[in-house]
C-alpha cells in the first residue's frame, strides 16, 4: 500500500467499504482551539510554517526530540523558512508519530502538495505552499466550508467578549462557529495568578465579589452570555476530576483565603475546586449544555520550558496513578440523569475505568474521543475496539480534532474515520455484527452522534 | 463472513482448525449465578424476556445507556412483552457489545432463531422463541445437558440450606451441580446489614458467638457443609484483596465493636477483612478446595439505581487505582505452597500485576478468565495474549460462564473457546509453537484444565 | 507457517522484507547480566542445562509453575542431567512463554539442533548439545564473535575490581565488553547488608567514610575508575525512582543514623536515594555517559524463595500502583539537557506515562526496551506500536538482552529484530509511513541509535 493513499489505515474491503460511506459527512466538532479572530479576519496564511507548525506544541514537542534548537520553533525574531527548513531537515525521523500523519495529511489533502517532507523537499514544498496558500480558497472562512464544517466549537475563557464570534455571525460561516464555556482559571485557585484573574472576572461584571457566591454569580452572567452567543458546552481541562460534595461556606472560607494571598492546603483547594465544578455543572444542567471533562493532563511539568515560554509549549504528560472514580463519582451521582457529560481519556491506563463510569451513569454520560496524546490511530483504534465492550459504542460522543490549527481539522477527523471504520470492520469480518448495523454505526459516530449530543 | 456463522471470531484458518477441535467439548463452569432453585423446579421458561434479561444486569445496564425506562427493565409490574419491545426497538444500538453477541448466540444456538433483533423482529422472536421455550427440551434440566455441561458450580452464601443443591441429586443432573461457599457477607464489616447477617450464621449454627472465634467456628461448620454437599471452592468478592498477617486478638476487638454498632475505622476495616480471609484460606487449605478472588469490583456506585433497586442492579465499575500487591503478598506467602488460588481480573490495567504474581507464586496460583466487563471477545483476548508471555498459559484457570441466566451457559464458553482458538491460531500462525502443542494447550485450557484444578 | 522458520514473528511481505535488511546487522547490547570471568576462562560450556537453565531464573519460574522440584532447579548437588530431563518433560507446557521460544532458538540457530524440547527428545537433545558445545566454536568468546556483537555491556557493582574485563583485552573480545556502573547496593540503604557494603566500598577507597560527602566520593572514584575501563552507562535498578531534590545535609543525617544501624522511616530512606541518585547523575552527566533506570521490580516477594535461595532467584513482579512521575520529575529537571536518560518499562500499565515523559524532556531522555517481564514479541509490539503515536520512534533506545546466559543474547536481538520489522511492517501496509523511511526507521533502531547513543 502506498503511503496515505484510498486504503490508508483501512484493514480490508470491509473497512474500505464503510469508510466510504462516511468520508464525505460533514464535520462536527465540539472541540478545538479554533483562533476565532484570524478567522474573522479571514487572512491568507502566508507560508507552510504557519499553518502547520507556528501554533501547534505537538509539532514542537517532536521536533525538539530531534534536537532541533528552541529558537528554531518558538522565537518570533527567526524568519519562518529557517524554522521550516530545520523542520522539514528532521521530518523523516518522525515517521510513525501521527504528526507525521496529520502533516502529510493536510500538504496532500487540502494543499494539493504530494511530496514527502525532508531537507531535500524543504524549498520546493515551500514554495508551493506559498503559492497554494495565495488562492482564495485557502483563506481561513472558505477552508472551513471546503473541509465541510457544519459545526465547531472553539475554546474560550468566561471572560471573553466573543466579539470575533459575533463578527463571524456577519460572514459565510454564519451559524458554524460557536463558543464553549471553559472555566479553568476561575477554577485553578492554586495557580499564582488566580487573584489576578478573579479582578478581571470582577471587572468583566462591573462587581466587586465579596463572597464565592458573587465569583458563581458572576460565571452565571458570563454563562447566559455564552448561550447567548450560541455557547452548547462548557469544558473543563483538570488533572483530577474533583466533584466532591462541597459545602457553599467551607468553599467560600477558602476563596476569601485565597483572595487575601494565604496559601491554601491541598484538601482547601479541592474543596474550592470541587464546588466551583459543582457549580457550573447546575448552570450546565439547567441549559441542557455537554459538560465536558478533559481528565489527567499533567500540566507543564518541564521547566526549562515552562520558565522561558509559558504554558501550552510542550511539558505536558499524563500519569497513571490519576485518580477518577473517588473524586468524580460525587458529581456524577448529584447530577445523575440531569446532566450531559462527556469524559475524554489521555491516559491508556484509565481507559477501562472511564469506560466503566460511562457505562454504570446512563444514557446521559458518555466517553469523549482519545484525547491529546490518545488521539493516534492506535490510542484511538484501542480505545474504540475496547470502549464498546464494555459501554455502548452509539453512546460514545464522537469525534473532536481538539486542533491548533485549522488546517488539520479535516485530517484529524479523516484519521478518526478511518479509524472507526476500521474497528467497524474488523467487527464484521469477525462476524461480531451484521452489516447493515456495522453501517449504522459509523455513520452514527462520525456524524450523527455529536450533532445531536451537542444539539448543534 | 456473515453475523455468528461458522468463522465467527476465527481470524484464520488455523483458528478454525483448533477450534473444531474444542468446540464440541463438555462444558466445566467453574464459577456462575446459577438459580438452583429454578433448576430444581424445573418449570418452562415463559418468554424471551424472562430468558435473556430478567436477571441480568449486564443487559439492563446496556439498554439504560439507549435510553429505555427503568420501569421496562426492573418493575415487575410491567409485562415482560412490552419489557421485550423495548428491549428490541434499540437492540441494533448495542452493536459491539458482547451482550449483543451473546444474546443473539443464544437465540440461534439454542432456541434456533436465526434473526435480528429489532422492532420489525420483536413479535417474531416473541413468538417463535415462546413456542420454542415451550418444548421439553428447553426445560431447564434439558437445557444443562444439551450443553454438555459436565460441572458446573453455583454461588452460595454459608448460611444457604443446600436444600436445592440436595434436590438435584434425584434428577438427571446428579453430581453436575455443586455449590461454592462465598462468605462475602461475614466478611463485609463494613455494611450496615452486616450485624443482622451475623445473627443469622448464629442462627444457622444455633450459636451465640461472643468472640471472633465463635464466627470462625460457625463458619468452618458450614464450611463442612457444603464439602459434604459437593463444594470444591470458596469464592470471594472484594474491591482490595486484603490479605495481611492478623493478629485474632486485633480481629476480635474489631469484631465486638463491629457488633455493639460501633463505628469502624478503614484499618479496623481492613484488619476484621484480612483476619476472616486468611481463616478461610486455611479451611480452604485443609480441603484442598480452590480459593477463588474476584479483584477489583467497585459496586454501587450509582445511587439512583442502589437507592431504588438495590445491589446487582447495576452501576458497578472498577478502579486503575486499586492495589493489589500489598494487600496480598501476605497472604500468598503465609499459604504458599498449601492453598489453590484463583485471582480473577476485571480491569485490564491490573492484568500485568495479576500476570506476575501468579507467574512469581508458584504452580498453585493460577490467572482465572478475564471477568465481568473483562469477558468480551476483545477482552478476554488481550488477556490471553499477554498473559502467556509472562505466565503459563497451561497454568490460567480456564473459563468460567459467570452467568446469570441459565440460557448463556453455552454462548459464554462458545466466545472463550473461539477466542482461545483465534489466540493460539495466531501463536501457529507467527510461528510461535508447534502445531501439536497448540492443540494440547487448546483442549487442556477449554475443558482439562478447569477439571482438574477444581477436582470437578 | 512453521515452528521459528524464516517467517516467524512476521505478518507479511512487507515486514519480512524489513527484516531481511536487519537480521544480519552486528549487536549492540547496551545492558545484560554477563559473566565475565566465564567469558575470560573461555571454558566450554559442559551441557544444555548450563547454556540453557543453570543461571537464568526466567527459566526457574516457568519450570516452577509446571510444578518442577526446586531442587531440580537450583540444588547444585541434583547432577544437570537429572534437572535436563525434568525441564524437557514439561516444556512442551510452557507454550506461549517466550522462554519456549528462546531456548528452542538457541538450539536451532546457534546448536543446529531442530528438535522439539519434550520428554522424547530429553536424552536425544542432551547427546547433540554435548557434542555441539564441545566443538571449539561454541567456546563462549567463539560464540560472541559468531553472534555478531559489536559492542556489549555486562552490569557491575562500584567496587567490582573489573579484572576480568580488563583480562579481555588480551583476548579477541578486546574492546567488546563494557563494564557498567551499577550501585544499587550503596543506594539500597533499607537493605540488611547495606552497613556491610558500606564498609566493603570503603575498604575499595581505602578510606573511612564520615559524611555522605566520602561515600559520593568513593563513588566518584570507582566512576572514574569504571570510565578507565570503557564504562559508557550507569545503570539503576529501582521499584520506585526517587530523584527529588535533596539537601547534602539531609541525606547526610540520614546517612550517619543508617551507619549507626538506627532504624530510618521511609522519608528517610527517600532523602538518602534521592540524594545519591542524583549525585551519581551529576557524574555522568559530566562523562556524557547514560544514566539507565530500570523502573518498577518489586523484588523478592515470594518468601519461600528468598529465604532459601536468595536473590534473584525469582519472586519478582512489579505493580501497577508504582509512582513515578513525581518522584522522577524532580531529577529530570535538574539534569535537563545535561544528562543522557534512558527509562525501561516493566508493567505495561506505566508505557503511557513513560512515552510521556520521554517525549517531553526532549533529545536526551529516551525510552528503552521493553524489559524483564515485558520484552516478549507480545509486550514488545505493544509498546512498540504505542510509543512512536506519543514519542518519537527513532528516539528509542533500541534493544538491550538484558540475558543471563550468552547462548541468548542473539536469540533476543533477533525477537526483537522481527517485532520491530512486524511493527514498521504494518505502519507501511496501513500506509502510515513510506517504504524509505520505514527501512531507515528499523536499520536505525536495530543497530544504529544504541551504538550512537551509547557512543559504542
Amino acid at each position: 500500500m502506498a503511503f496515505l493513499d484510498d486504503r490508508y489505515l483501512l484493514s480490508g474491503d470491509t473497512a474500505a467499504e464503510l469508510y466510504g460511506q462516511i468520508r464525505d459527512l460533514p464535520i462536527i466538532d465540539a472541540h478545538n482551539h479554533l483562533d476565532v479572530k484570524a478567522l474573522v479576519s479571514n487572512a491568507p496564511f502566508p507560508d507552510i510554517w504557519e499553518t502547520e507548525a507556528a501554533t501547534d506544541h505537538y509539532v514542537w514537542e517532536c521536533l525538539r526530540k530531534r534536537g532541533v534548537a528552541e529558537a528554531l520553533l518558538t522565537d518570533p525574531e527567526v524568519p519562518n523558512r529557517e524554522k521550516w527548513d530545520a523542520m522539514a531537515a528532521v521530518f523523516p525521523d518522525l515517521a510513525g508519530n501521527p504528526t507525521y500523519e496529520w502533516v502529510h495529511l493536510d500538504l496532500k489533502r487540502i494543499l494539493g502538495i504530494d511530496e514527502l517532507i525532508c531537507a531535500e523537499n524543504a524549498e520546493g514544498i515551500w514554495e508551493k505552499a506559498r503559492a497554494a496558500l495565495a488562492r482564495p480558497e485557502m483563506r481561513p472562512q472558505a477552508l472551513v466550508q471546503r473541509m465541510k464544517v457544519e459545526a465547531m466549537c472553539s475554546t474560550d475563557d468566561p471572560i471573553d467578549s466573543l466579539e470575533f464570534h459575533q463578527a463571524l455571525q456577519d460572514t459565510p460561516l454564519a451559524g458554524v462557529v460557536r463558543p464553549t464555556f471553559r472555566p479553568d482559571r476561575a477554577m485553578n485557585v492554586f495557580k499564582h495568578d488566580w487573584p489576578e484573574y478573579v479582578e478581571r472576572l470582577e471587572a468583566r461584571v462591573n462587581g466587586s465579589f465579596r463572597r464565592i457566591g458573587d465569583l458563581i454569580e458572576a460565571l452565571r452572567v458570563t454563562h447566559d452570555y455564552f448561550a447567548d452567543h450560541g455557547c452548547v458546552a462548557s469544558d473543563h481541562g483538570v488533572e483530577v476530576p474533583f466533584g466532591y460534595d462541597m459545602d457553599e461556606e467551607d468553599a467560600n472560607e477558602v476563596f476569601r483565603r485565597a483572595r487575601r494571598g494565604e496559601e491554601l492546603e491541598d484538601e482547601e483547594v479541592i474543596c474550592y475546586m470541587s464546588y466551583v465544578l459543582g457549580e457550573v455543572a447546575e448552570m450546565d444542567a439547567r441549559k441542557d449544555w455537554v459538560f465536558q471533562v478533559h481528565i489527567g493532563a499533567v500540566r507543564d511539568m518541564r521547566d526549562l520550558l515552562y520558565d522561558d515560554i509559558g504554558p501550552d509549549s510542550g511539558g505536558d504528560i499524563s500519569d497513571h496513578m490519576t485518580d477518577i472514580v473517588e473524586p468524580l463519582i460525587p458529581l456524577l451521582n448529584r447530577m445523575d440523569e440531569r446532566l450531559k457529560v462527556v469524559l475524554y481519556n489521555l491516559n491508556p491506563a484509565h481507559t477501562a475505568t472511564l469506560a466503566h463510569l460511562t457505562r454504570a451513569f446512563g444514557e446521559k454520560v458518555n466517553l469523549g474521543a482519545a484525547w491529546w496524546l490518545n488521539d493516534s490511530y492506535m490510542g484511538m483504534r484501542r480505545q474504540l475496539e475496547f470502549v464498546g465492550t464494555v459501554d455502548v459504542l452509539m453512546n460514545c460522543a464522537g469525534m473532536v480534532s481538539d486542533s491548533r490549527k485549522l488546517l488539520s481539522y479535516a485530517s484529524r477527523h479523516e484519521v478518526f474515520r478511518r479509524t472507526l471504520a476500521d474497528v467497524a470492520g474488523a467487527l464484521l469480518d469477525r462476524g461480531q455484527v451484521p452489516m447493515a448495523v456495522a453501517e449504522r454505526l459509523v455513520r452514527h459516530l462520525a456524524y450523527e452522534r455529536p450533532k445531536q449530543l451537542f444539539g448543534l
